[in-house]
């Protein structure tokens, strides 16, 4: 899943199962003159409701200059006629799709607590060009990891939060994240469970949960994990919604423990699988690569 | 972990943890001239209770007919002798003790019901040598694995069950356990809960869960895994216990599962997770490896 | 990556990547009402002598006998004629190709010598069903897996093999094949090599190498695992080709192994990972799953 | 596998394998009062020149304190007592074996190129209390992550280098690595091969492969996989010798590649594993758990 070129967009397209769709798509790109450089799709004929249609198609948009995009789409070619367009063809065929250039730059936002690992992980990625975005800024109800923030450059803001302060600070959350043009917020451990009316006015939030889910839900799963005596743990990232911990997941990932391992020990081996497998979600979304069909995920 | 030479023993030990056990466990077979070929020993110092010790020791008895082990056994060396002798040490240091000899040969029932993966799959692990075991029954509710049976010339008794024969099948399964000496019972996909009393008299029970517990506890794990939208499936081998799928864990293991896969197509992915933690699992007992403390296991 | 329904056919297509591709191919299949189940299509633009396009199309059937496939293919619509229509596509656009219907049961021969493990387990997925296809016959050098063939109901060719009548036993071995109409030929711990003249004649021929190639080429890679003192050992499928193991790898998995194994302990745990592989590596070849390219496979 | 407690000492024991060494071992510390928390032993038939024993022993020091201790150790009981009692228990056994003190920080030296995501996990890890060491110092023939090591105040050394002045750059290297007593060094994808002369002088070095060895030895190894179209890479963690990529391997780790990924994905998929696996390398040779025994390791 290497990243895109500059000038490549990718779709993501989901709509009621029918003949025809991968046609009418990819045909929709060969009109303009542009080169379908990878794409997947998938019908799903178990869902409730009638079989669905899933697919990522990834554009090469250099052919928008030539006479062929042009004829379609008049003498002004822009990304947003090529939208425009795109909508006709999504609206006749009943779809729910998006698009994401690969030349724009994601405004990422991450909260933290106290626990720096995966806050470092991101940002190295995010450094090393792992990860296509930029982090703007980072929000965390302690001041412990300013400093951490300050050795990467990034604006740290701590936005400290009681139970009779919750809603205020949720508030200026918002309005942290809508002043900076947040697209996406990550909980790298932010040890907070934010509420329903939060969730409803952000951007997309992905968090981290240190369990295998569905077991071990709620607080302290490495002990969870240690008192049950199992052999492997795991970590889950997902979308956050409403109901905590049950939000459609993004990816997973398990580690092999033993009996010599307490909850500590247990907790310094998760933490490798956390930041990996957050990261990797991460990704997966700012690569466009995940649809959410209720409380599942279809990874393309 | 190689299966051992016929004339070894393994003695797996737990006690509270005290100085000098090692050594006191070491120099009883020092004392009688006997290689310590493979140990280990671990001391947990987080039980509720106070410390607990445990040590796997595997010991080469070819020195028991050097005149060392008749200097502290007798003119008559012999396997109880040893025996005695090392519960007489038990009982000093107030440990709970058993011993394996490599040349015994346990006895092992197979239960199935109709799905044959994971019986093949010991009959075949037992057939090569992988086991240290043999395999004299294999015991169904239904008649569906006869043949199998079969074909390894294995007998095959057919115990069908209802709610209202339950207590009666149970007690002739009992009858045919103990009439062939089995030493483990091996729940190789076999429907149907044991009760507390059958478990209560019966040899050890290792059951095979088709969910990577404490997740999808129950039945029809693989459907709620589809439905949770999970990234990973797994498996799980445990003793049973009069609590349905929470006894001692033993071995567990997982597969990636993705959105292209329905719960049939996850089965399948499981079954191969599940036949190798079983396989696993039946060949950790049956080394001597597992210490059952509470909930938990210990693997040594 | 489950089965498909039976009126389900899967074309694989290579060409020198170019625009309007998906278009064309996804266009076909429109014109005709066909739906498309499943596709994935991948452009590589780093490979020598120009871009090349991959592509897996899954399509539904049932649409050939409504009047769109009439009105394209004439009024005797036929598998035939859907394939000749693709010809000339594929002509158009400079493509290899080919083409799988589900409900054709490809007939496999499995090679063997002595060792039986792989051979079990692909006789046990196919019965089970999980790979679409029938064995109508095992082959051996030797004749210590008969017995295993007679339980399966398969017959059994004993082909006995000397370096002096090596040229004669493969013409008896290609007789047999082609006699059996067999499609696939699977070395399933085969212990000769196959000579450049039967692989030329030969249908497609996957091999288990039972190491982590291309590391441990050659004979004893256990023993040259364990002299070397790695920590992981691997099996690889490999279609076969003239230079021994260096074929197109189809797959290839890994265990963890430790100091206390010797090398026939390591070679246990290799042949879980064995067989794992190979009836992967078998399943995706007839899932039509597999896109040689040079030294390379490309797996859609 | 947790940290040690700052009182207890660990043991690594290497001999002839023979009859009474656990007992002999064990009883050494039993006599002093020394508690023993963890330790495994195993004995190797199969070595060239006969039989070898391995013990790994970690031991609470508390007792030393208390009267047995002194009655064996004389008045003034000391670390340097017990070494000096140990080593004559060693000498009587012909054994080989070294110790190390839980409350002694070793102190690591990192040597860097250009590629900084190895270096970053080491001083995070540092910094969490994962590694039992400080890094006091960071050396790198090139000074582009100079800035890192000023980040978390690390003094950092450069120390470029050409064909010509490689000699008088190790000269200069082994100064500054001896005028900081440093006890481990550690190739955090340090470009540089490292002389003979300079390594017999220089403390134990550990180097990280980004290559799963013995597969893809020398340079550009993700170049070397891509073009043999494998389905996993690996990492290999492994003290240097004079044979360049022939060191004894501590720890080894994969990860799955496909189709869609060139060098630099796979490069990039490989940066995961290299920086989990020097880490646990690392971690493994500072908890005294490293036996080398000619081209192998026994972990312990």
């Amino acid at each position: 899943m290497p990243h895109s070129p500059a000038n490549h967009a990718t779709f993501l397209v989901a709509a009621r199962d029918q003949p025809g769709l991968v046609a009418r798509l990819a045909g929709f790109f060969a009109d303009l003159g542009l080169n379908i450089v990878d794409a997947s799709n998938h019908s799903d004929a178990d869902v409730e409701g009638g079989p669905r249609f899933y697919m990522r198609l990834e554009v090469d948009l250099d052919g928008l200059s030539r006479p062929a995009a042009h004829a379609v789409l008049g003498p002004s070619v822009s990304r947003s006629a090529l939208e425009g367009a795109f909508a006709r063809l999504g609206e006749s065929i009943g779809a729910t799709w998006s698009v994401r250039y690969a030349d724009h730059v994601a405004k990422v936002a991450v909260l933290v607590t106290k626990e720096g690992t995966c806050l470092y992980d991101l940002l190295l990625r995010q450094q090393s060009g792992e990860l296509p975005c930029t982090i703007p800024l980072i929000v965390s109800n302690h001041a412990v990891l300013e400093r951490v923030a300050e050795s990467f450059g990034v604006p740290f803001y701590a936005l400290p939060v009681t139970p009779d302060t919750k809603r205020d600070q949720e508030r200026r959350l918002l309005d942290v994240l809508h002043r900076h043009h947040i697209e996406l917020v990550v909980l790298a451990r932010y040890m907070q469970v934010l509420s329903d009316a939060f969730l409803a006015e952000a951007p997309p939030v992905i968090n981290i949960h240190h369990g295998f889910l569905p077991a071990f839900q709620g607080a302290r799963p490495y002990h969870q994990a240690h008192a049950r005596g199992v052999k492997i743990i795991g970590a889950t990232a997902h979308y956050a919604t409403a109901d905590l911990d049950q939000g459609p997941i993004i990816e997973q990932d398990v580690a092999r423990v033993d009996h010599r391992m307490g909850p500590d020990e247990m907790a310094r081996v998760g933490r490798d699988v956390e930041r990996v497998v957050l990261a990797r979600a991460v990704r997966a979304h700012l690569e466009h690569r995940v649809i959410v069909e209720g409380p599942r995920t279809i990874l393309l």
